[in-house]
């Protein structure tokens, strides 16, 4: 049985995307070379990541790219080398390593953990991490709060549930915070 | 000129208060004896609390009682003996050392803030809270983030706006994470 990770950005009012859907409130603040380079590490750790098709999208027209490659050497090299799995039933695979699931999500997913293989890492895609939460698919948690109120947008959290938190780190220079919690069986 | 804070404790889906109004969560999951010698001392640290009405209420009717001497001696004495505001139009004080503040909201605060004093703590209050964030009122936020989702609930923030971190601690037993974001000016 493989473990499911959501790995996201959320700001201190709990949004992954605030009201227009944008994300970029996540990269503002301080330079955080710390930061940056825990990132990095985190991107190399060899799991496969589960993408939905609007995350698929914006990820695979950036990571592949010079750019990519020239600002984040070793994250570009972390997600272009990386196992992926798109969920989606109208989107063709671009990106290097994907294998297409036609879905429906949550069997798709079920299925999915049930196989031998890396641990899955969802990055992002913030419904299909609802919908799997929802499902009771989710084991793990990996939230980094970023000091902003949002005021509103969407939610990465699925239903009602307790959470043991495991694992701490806090990024000075940017103000980031890593908890990483785990759903208790 | 006094500082105003927010204490609150937060699901991690950013909620102060479930779907039903209730904050019993707050209180679940394994004890722990540091983090309530952390909240005794917090309690005891000199500061004017400023409720609004729902809150005091609930607050007034708990906190003189036997029982909250019995089980938690010194918070109850921290929070008997503080200096307390309530701001509202139709409750009358039955708490000791509380003055009342007949609104409105905005306008009262504003006018506290400028006088000398010891800084204002809001406890609980989450629509006064929000309310006086969005009016650029609240000077710092300390959060206690609780390790449970709500699923759906109440938020005590107010418009967008960046935070600057600058305390956390963590406590192990609880899971809980205590984060101090201050905002910038």
């Amino acid at each position: 049985m493989r473990s499911l990770r959501v790995f996201e950005s959320v700001s201190v009012d709990g949004y992954f995307v605030d009201e227009g859907g944008d994300m970029g409130w996540a990269h503002a603040g301080a330079p955080d070379p710390e930061f940056d380079a825990w990132v990095a590490k985190n991107a190399g750790s060899g799991g496969a990541l589960l993408f939905g098709r609007k995350t698929y999208q914006e990820m695979a027209g950036f990571w592949p790219t010079p750019m990519a490659a020239a600002q984040m050497p070793e994250v570009a090299r972390g997600m272009n080398g990386a196992k992926k799995y798109l969920v989606s039933r109208t989107l063709a695979p671009t990106w290097s390593n994907t294998e297409l699931l036609p879905g429906p999500l949550v069997e798709v997913v079920r299925a999915l953990k049930a196989e031998a293989g890396p641990p899955l890492v969802i990055l992002g895609s913030g419904s299909v991490a609802a919908q799997l939460g929802d499902a009771g698919l989710v084991d793990e948690y990996q939230l980094v709060i970023v000091p902003v109120v949002l005021g509103a947008g969407r939610t990465v959290f699925g239903r009602r549930q307790p959470l043991q938190l495991t694992e701490h780190r806090v990024f000075r220079e940017s103000g980031k915070v890593v908890l990483t919690y785990v759903v208790p069986r």
